[in-house]
């Protein structure tokens, strides 16, 4: 946190500096598009609460604090318990940062008065969180605007409403809230140049750690030694968090899709023979990565194995080879599915015409979930679908599909097909008098312990006519089998994909 | 988890095997002494209930999972979302879990039936979640005993109630749950033969990881490398979480006692000439250690390092050699102040009698902390003061001493005797006439900036006629010179200093 003149975000020396003007233009953005919207008033001002520090239960340790979203969107503060207003008709901006009591200087440090908060963030005026009633006056508040409250997006869960000493003081606007809300989710889904850095710096950090983590890799140790690399390389290049549960299966655990959690936390042995499936993403300032590799214990792939990963990269590529905006992600998730058909069908586990397959069903017990979703300061990023649209809605898409609408240019999106082996699923396809005709029993039993699962992700930018790869890993199987034997690899911008839709076809 | 015949809990080859029987003793233990409470009707039954699952704000990734430290101290369960019923009359044990929908199993991994957690507890029974109110009736519950809703404890902050369908059904003992608090309190902080067990291992782990870290410290990084290279150290042991936010301060950074957090993220750069105060522990089925080193970037102490250093060890040991059971920790805690007063006055820093220096309260401005506090399942661990006391009703002890009875055998607690330049304390203390008087300025201007702050922080085990150190690290001057300069250091149970009281005074 240093500011010469401009204040910015940085980890320090050879780490990514990102300005706080990022957030002023975020918030511009956001006031232009609201101003022409009739639900809003003109003496509107949006109010917002920034993330709490929480207790883990009734103790006083904290969960590690990560700042609420909308609030680092528009502000990019790390300080928990924070407020802020912005008053839609000039964008201005005010921080509310809490009262600290004296002794808060010899157990957590400086109290930093709100000018310094004023500076080093880039608002117009900073003051104490005791103080909104009477800025909001001094604003000319006619109606207020919150974020929270609002209805529900990716998750399907739901923020608290701000709470503060004179709130009904102020009327409060519900319909341009609403309108807050959409226009909000739309801002953030496309991103602004210096978010792209931000994404293309997360990627980098991510591949380099996932490559180290690679070549740490044996057979006779635990999953989580990946997860402990994984932290400890990412978080010497200044990303101290992930931005979401490092999931590192192994063999058959490589089926349940997001292992390493409570209750799977990425503790079973790993087997000499095994693939593993390492889906981990390094986080900085908030955004985050989400990159996942698929890679030989041994160093070399099995022939089920190496089968089942060039199908799952075949799709990878058929997708990203025609992405550009317009293209709706509905299509492309069809397309990965029916490119893995095909490639499974060659491989003989899949018997019959693909067309069949793909309207009986079939690559829901293969891949349940969806082709990839929108990325940013969530992990599963908002703005998925278009206000109004649930992901719900459409039944021709029984997979778990969180990014169904056209693409445009600027947003960032995983693709991240995959193929597994879930025994459930098999066994209820199996079951399925016209779905079981499709597989090819024998051939299903040379692959399912063998390979488990594979799924490749990379993270993706739309151009504007087509889309460039963020995520620079070995990624072919001889670029792998490469590295695994002790290869170099750079990671560099030169190294990401870059495709032209249609060129390549 | 594996499991041949007796449950245990282990984080694999090399890590410590914690056998499920721990938990069927505490809860023997705990209905023992409630039976003998005349607020305890003879068909109580204790409901708990386990941490649930939180969301980071409304997006569908999760804060990192802790269990509930009291339903980890009973049952020992690391998933999220469970209940337990506890006969008071016999100690009967159901454990309740949540009922999955088939799609789990490709999400989260295979759905384990209440069978399968019946036998990976040692409980007597295990249900599900809907399977409350029918298993109560069975048990023949007259009364329900909960240890939320109970009076706060260390932290000052309240559990919320276990809810369930159906509870109205059964009536509630407040009397008796308060009865509970205060008994599972008490039993809490004792520890048994195996809780010493995993308290030492966690030590030892912790110490590992300090040392390679103190081994990794240099000038010109940031302070934050020291947090990833223990969090990493710790992890490849088997410890994945820490029992509270690393505190990584260098240089005026030491004197704020709870740096690293979110505000001030160990984000600061290390000076080559520096002092760094590390205190950070790791953590093993939910117990924790509570470690902290200080020691000079460079290998070699200053002379003012050096002299603040060896009073804060001198008040360590001085405190070291007189535990024991019996001994009230406040006079610890003014042992250890007095040690360092005289220290300090022996090097010229104070003038005057140590004893009027006493009176005047003039330690609270350079150690505003208490001596230490117990340490378990929490860091700050339950039972610091008897049933009915609370640490603010003695005004004779003007700093936050969260353990403040008499020790018993078997109490573990941490000694952390520190002495910190901070910059508003040392102003208020040259304010006052009287303790202004004690401190000559121009001494206090060569430490100030030099020394920033010192901690030193053993755990230690109460024996019977003394006490143990559980803490392996080096300590003396002389001991952190030759570890910085390369040479060689033996984490063992040899290394723990033992002390019978009296006996080396
Ligand atoms: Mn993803
Ligand atoms: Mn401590």
């Amino acid at each position: 946190w240093d500011r010469g003149g401009e204040p910015f975000f940085s980890m320090g020396a050879g780490t990514l500096r990102v300005p706080m003007a990022m957030h002023a233009t975020h918030r511009e953005k956001l006031c232009e598009v609201l101003r022409k919207r009739p639900e809003v008033g003109a003496g509107a001002v949006i109010l917002l609460q920034g993330g709490k520090e929480a207790s883990v239960y009734d103790t006083d340790t904290n969960w590690d604090f990560k700042q609420e979203s909308n609030f680092q969107y528009l502000f990019g503060v790390k300080e928990p318990d924070c407020y802020a207003a912005l008053r839609v008709h000039d964008a201005r901006a005010v921080l509310f940062v809490p009262r600290m009591e004296k002794m808060y200087q010899a157990w957590c440090g400086p109290i930093k008065p709100p000018a310094w908060f004023q500076k080093a963030y880039g608002v117009h005026e900073a003051a104490h969180t005791d103080e909104i009633v009477q800025t909001l006056r001094e604003l000319g508040a006619k109606e207020l605007l919150c974020v929270r409250g609002s209805p529900n997006r990716d998750s399907g869960l739901q923020l608290e409403e701000p709470n503060f000493d004179g709130k009904d003081q102020f009327g409060f606007n519900q319909r341009g809230s609403g309108a807050l809300w959409d226009e909000l989710n739309e801002i953030r889904s496309v991103k602004d140049e210096e978010e792209l850095k931000i994404l293309q710096w997360v990627n980098d950090v991510s591949a380099e750690a996932h490559l180290e983590t690679m070549r740490a890799v044996q057979g006779g140790q635990r999953e989580h030694l990946a997860e402990a690399t994984f932290k400890y390389k990412a978080a010497l290049r200044g990303c101290f968090r992930v931005g979401y549960s490092c999931i590192c299966g192994s063999g058959r655990r490589n089926a349940i899709l997001h292992y390493g959690h409570a209750a799977e936390p990425n503790s079973e042995l790993v087997q000499a023979g095994s693939l593993r499936l390492l889906d981990m993403g390094a986080e900085y300032h908030g955004y985050s990565a989400d990159v996942t590799c698929s890679f030989p214990v041994s160093g070399r792939f099995s022939r089920p194995q190496r089968i089942v990963y060039e199908a799952v990269w075949d799709a990878v590529l058929a997708v990203e080879r025609v992405l550009q905006p317009g293209v709706c992600y509905k299509d492309m998730h069809r397309l990965a599915q029916r490119t893995l058909l095909e490639r499974m069908t060659s491989a003989g586990l899949f018997v019959g015409s693909v067309e069949d397959m793909m309207a009986a069903g079939l690559m829901f017990h293969f891949m349940p979930h969806g082709l990839g979703h929108q990325l940013g300061l969530d992990v599963h990023d908002v703005g998925g679908y278009p206000p109004g649209e649930f992901r719900k809605d459409d039944p021709s898409v029984q997979e778990n599909l969180r990014l169904g609408r056209k693409v445009k240019e600027n947003m960032v999106l995983t693709v991240e097909p995959g193929f597994y082996f879930i025994d459930y699923l098999i066994e209820e396809a199996l079951a399925d008098t016209k779905k079981g005709g499709f597989i090819n029993q024998e051939v299903l039993h040379e692959f399912w312990a063998d390979v488990g699962g594979v799924r490749i992700e990379d993270d993706v930018v739309i151009t504007s006519n087509g889309c460039r790869v963020l995520t620079c890993v070995p990624r072919t199987v001889e670029e792998i089998e490469a590295v695994m034997a002790g290869g170099a690899w750079q990671v560099s911008a030169a190294c990401c994909r870059s495709y032209t839709a249609g060129s390549k076809m």
